[in-house]
């Protein structure tokens, strides 16, 4: 119940609760280890005022910045003294919770050199990178190439009389731009260029180069490097000097050149080493682990502030109950909310599944067996893309879930989104990783009758049945199976793929009949990524799960899976496997999840055990008192320091006093 | 041809426009007249420095609200020297492309006067604020309450002892909170609350009360105001003072009530008047009217943006052509690009209409003939939704098309965004506007024996047709002919209401029940306006369009309706009334219509007539110049004020130097 300042503890809805709430915590965290390392590490971050969030959308750029160097710095030193492991590093730096240099640092630098450096390259450099004797970026983006990394313009040309590369910006268009850490802070880029040697371009190749002065930070001669400017969002991302990078012929060793896989030698030669170059996929399937477990995250913080401040906002009557009625109460609201949160829990056991793929990976390239990995590829590929477009769409989604409160920086649900909205753009644009995964199903398929189709694509294999045979559902309960639904998914992604198989078979296979269907091939590329997710998601369900959760779980599952079929449905029904009535019979049993939500709503949120800290918004507080921490956050808004308001003697007064030709108006 | 620096004048793209372009920007603009004062007003806004927007996202929020006050005093000053018009005026103000106390000022301030009081009220404060000499705001929603409006805890309380009212806050939730211009710059507010004379609750009503001195613009007694706090985005919605409003007992003369529909007299006797409640309703026609107006040039701008640098930007080659293609060759591009361009045209044709539907609304009025009410409100609160939540969307997709560049505020994209999202909350929030329309057309239907529907919920009548025929269409070409659409649309429509009308008529009637259909109530709203916004389009075009740009509108308007029909797929197929293949059938359709908008397409942008000025975009630019003005931009950012920036000495080279414990260190 509210009392008068419209307080509600949550307590009666964290009653209701169904469910073993420990359980799921430990579930979610990805075991009891895990768990505890991010309880300790949310407390020490959430304890210490050095890593407060407080200020950040009020602060000017500068200022933002300079106190996220601090933040960084600060979280290095806590790190050095309370010696915790990497894993306890990455899991504070992830609750410091905002971008900085360190990010690209430990995650693209040091993993750049340890993938495409030599064992003597490592021995250098690593040392150095591990203890922060230089910062390091990974500079690949130039201001006219992202995707298309082959079409990169900046140069590397080999001086045998020196033995040394000469970097160099021959255009605009050639400026690094847009390299994370690379603005303000790195000492050394780990940059891509062309390399050429002897006047012939052997394509792009990478590259340490020293940038800044280890002495006293100054740009090394030569080198034009700064920030980029504002982006998305007050705090967001604007905490990260994404920056820019131009050289004009500045000399490098040439041992500075990444040499695993190709050498110059001294005299200019370019020779190719004979280390498989698969061996950078197992880094890749890492990274998009990660992403996908983020998605998961992050989404699920939008889906936490959602969902309690639906139980504590209350709108409009119901005329068959006195008061107003809790906006969670809604089916409106539940249709909107429930399969966000629904989504959460599926991304996080696909990531799950995920790291089982990661160590199946390694394993595998241990022993020179590259024969999963176009398939592993094409998946994390889909993954990443379909994962983080549905979240940041759905963290938005939440945010007008909030009405107008939303709209506040306070909600934190603003910066938010603007934090995580560029990773549809990063690591890849999120449509040219489906057409990639496309690729691969039309190969996949074109090849069917010859090679076994592998891994997530195995049920190409029945293409056949899956083509003639028909959904039976004829009653709502009917699709309360998994096979039921499993089979779905997998019908209408080999029709949607067989579909526009078909068209490209009769064509020439011209890259222009191809470019004709990307629209297509786009869809089907979703559909694949849509089973992937929803079967694994079951998958890990059948898995081992604790009792005391399970059952959620699976109301979960349906939810996911019912509200993956209805936003598809104009897929589903234009293949001819399902009908428009067993469609509507998924919607009835959709609203039958729903209610079984309702009363687990709030618990399944607390599930996520995210600190009021880390969350960051009045709407979204573990005690649900929402109004009271609004209406104190607006004392705190810079332009209520004083009651008249800076600027009212100069443009306010004139205005109201029709003096607007006075001499002393500044108009 | 690009130059080395990436630069594209565009000429090539627009010397293959087919289609008279200056008729194009006429017809845009609503006539001869509204293009010249519309281009004279953009000019004069663009040439003039105090309204430039160059700064705004690097702006701490004072200084930002302070510049925003500047540029505000200084439009008025600009319309009273130059003797603008009230229309010129007012395009001013809209190419000043900031939120500003004005806009609520004369926007809901005056408006709310001049509906709700009596001649006697208007003759009093309307003077005054036509001068400025009072600037007022609209205070309706509280903390606790903004959709349902009469849950509001303001009270006014008459006080017969002193012919006052007594204007009180009673808890934290009552506090009005949202009110654009309250926070720092109104000396008056529009509040809204319940009246309450002789301990009888008479509900909601408007008083106008003072809270800043006229003196010295301090707060009056008892008043506690200020500003609610930053919101979404850097510049965006930031540059308006949204409030905080709280009362303690304070009184204010009796005549303060707004008294057009409902009186206190002296002796505290509440009398309703005999004035025709309705009367609001033009205002309100007017006021979405300008709302679909305005979804059409936000996402106009947000195309503009996205198509030119679409055409600069080139990414990857093609085997069958020498150098990098375009993106804006790419199909997957055109076909999220295009049909939101389509989309800003028929948002255009639907707001032309939706003035004569006010024309007709009014005539009515006068006459007191309020039989098409009901179905006006339904049809423009519709509108209202769809318009503004497809913008949002469709701005974020035009970001997003922008890849990587399109996340830097230098790309104008981001502050489009949250300048314009709120539009999906304030003036009702979207969802709830939909279930207004879905309870029109259930109460349609139920009478739909004995009423004949009206204007936009005409074709119900229809009902037991549209049912039984389907779609006829067994060729591409067929779906070439605006019936066979429009009836496609009808069909869908009729046939989703009738469905869900059909299962609550099966019920008790209850609210329940009602409840427990809002999902699909919802998409049947859905249905009924993407019906009328594809007719009305239609029917637009049909009326007198000029030769010259006839043939690009029925383009634009083909585009728009397939892609419109290929979204919303599942709802046509679970309807029976199309096939999967007919859906096939329309996609193919629709790819030819993005090849005849390809040679046009930048040409079609330039038609919506954005100087480089109001579009603010590196991107966007009208000579194609991306390159060199984004990196030029960079050297404007604060951070590169300085190449050592500061925090180095405290926060870096501790970390670089492992000093993180010497004394100096402030980590
Ligand atoms: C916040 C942020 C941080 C970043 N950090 C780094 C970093 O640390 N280091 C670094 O090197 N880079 C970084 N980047 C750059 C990032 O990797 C690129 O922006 C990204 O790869 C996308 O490339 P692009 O911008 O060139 O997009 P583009 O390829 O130009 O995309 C523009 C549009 O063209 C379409 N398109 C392009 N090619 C095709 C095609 N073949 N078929 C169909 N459509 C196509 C895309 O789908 C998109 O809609 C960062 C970017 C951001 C936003
Ligand atoms: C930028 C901005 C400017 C504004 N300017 C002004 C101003 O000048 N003056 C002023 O008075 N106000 C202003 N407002 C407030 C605005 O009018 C309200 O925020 C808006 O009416 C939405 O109401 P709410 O915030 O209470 O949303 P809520 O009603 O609390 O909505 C929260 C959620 O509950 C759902 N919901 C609520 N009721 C129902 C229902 N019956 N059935 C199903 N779902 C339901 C909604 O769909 C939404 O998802 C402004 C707001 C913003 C963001
Ligand atoms: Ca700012």
């Amino acid at each position: 119940m509210q009392d008068g300042n419209g307080l509600d503890h949550l307590a009666g809805e964290r009653a209701m609760a169904q469910f073993d709430l420990q359980a799921m915590k430990v579930y979610l965290a990805g075991g009891q280890r895990e768990y505890e390392i991010s309880t300790k590490m949310a407390q020490l971050v959430a304890n210490d005022p050095v890593f407060s969030k407080e200020d950040r959308v009020r602060l000017a750029r500068k200022d933002l910045y300079k106190n996220s160097l601090r933040k960084a710095g600060h979280a290095w030193k806590t790190i050095l003294e309370k010696g915790l492991s990497e894993v306890e590093g990455l899991k504070l730096r992830h609750f410091v919770d905002e971008p900085t240099y360190t990010d690209l640092h430990w995650g693209m630098f040091i993993p750049a050199i340890k993938g495409q450096g030599t064992e003597e390259q490592q021995h250098k450099w690593l040392p150095l990178a591990y203890k922060m004797a230089i910062i390091g970026c990974y500079a690949q983006t130039e201001l006219g190439h992202g995707s298309n990394v082959q079409g990169l313009e900046t140069t590397a040309t080999f001086d045998p009389t020196t033995d040394e590369f000469i970097m160099h910006s021959p255009t605009v268009t050639s400026t690094k731009w847009w390299p994370g850490g690379l603005g303000k802070a790195s000492t050394h880029a780990l940059v891509y260029a062309r390399l050429i040697t002897d006047k012939k371009d052997h394509g792009i190749h990478a590259f340490i180069a020293p940038i800044r002065s280890l002495e006293d930070h100054t740009p090394l001669p030569n080198v034009t490097v700064g920030d980029i400017g504002v982006k998305f969002g007050n705090g967001g991302y604007n905490t990260m000097d994404n920056g820019f990078l131009r050289f004009d012929h500045v000399r490098i060793p040439r041992e500075n050149m990444l040499m695993r896989l190709a050498t110059v030698t001294k005299d200019g030669k370019y020779v190719r080493s004979n280390k498989p170059r698969q061996l950078g996929y197992g880094a890749m399937v890492f990274v998009r682990q990660g992403i996908v477990i983020d998605a998961s995250i992050y989404l699920s913080r939008a889906v936490t502030i959602a969902v309690r401040y639906s139980a504590v906002r209350r709108q409009f009557g119901n005329k068959d109950e006195p008061g107003e009625l809790q906006v969670i109460q809604y089916r409106t609201q539940q249709s909107r909310l429930f399969p966000l949160l629904a989504t959460a829990y599926a991304y996080r056991a696909v990531g799950f599944w995920m790291k089982s793929l990661y160590a199946d990976v390694m394993k595998r390239l241990n022993d020179n067996d590259f024969s999963t990995l176009p398939e592993v590829h094409a998946c994390t590929a889909g993954l990443k893309s379909i994962t983080t477009s549905v979240t940041a769409d759905g963290i938005e989604e939440c945010r007008k879930l909030c009405g107008g409160h939303g709209f506040l920086c306070a909600s934190g649900l603003p910066e938010l989104y603007a934090a995580y909205v560029p990773a549809c753009t990063y690591e890849g644009d999120n449509t040219i990783l489906l057409l990639q995964v496309a690729r691969f199903l039309l190969k996949t398929l074109s090849q069917v009758s010859k090679v076994r189709p592998v891994g997530t694509a195995a049920y190409l294999g029945n293409i056949k049945q899956l083509s003639t045979q028909n959904c039976k559902v004829s009653q709502g309960h009917d699709w309360l199976n998994t096979s039921v639904l499993l089979e779905a998914f997998e019908a209408r992604s080999a029709r949607q793929a067989a579909a526009v198989a078909l068209r490209l078979a009769k064509g020439s296979g011209s890259e222009a009949e191809f470019q004709e269907n990307t629209p297509e091939l786009v869809e089907s590329a979703r559909a694949h990524c849509q089973l992937i997710l929803v079967s694994k998601f079951i998958e890990q369900l059948q898995t081992g799960t604790p009792e005391g959760i399970r059952k959620q779980l699976e109301v979960l599952c349906y939810t996911y899976a019912f509200s993956q079929l209805i936003d598809n449905a104009g897929d589903f029904l234009a293949t001819g496997y399902v009908t428009g009535n067993q469609i509507a019979l998924a919607k009835e049993e959709l609203k039958h999840m729903f209610d079984k939500i309702r009363p687990n709503a709030v618990a399944l949120v607390d599930a996520f055990d995210h600190t009021d800290d880390y969350l960051g918004s009045a709407l979204g507080r573990y005690d649900g008192d929402v109004y009271t921490h609004l209406y104190k956050g607006a004392f705190k808004e810079s332009l209520n320091d004083t009651v008249v308001v800076d600027g009212y003697e100069e443009y306010l007064k004139p205005v109201l006093t029709q003096n607007l030709w006075a001499p002393h108006s500044k108009l």
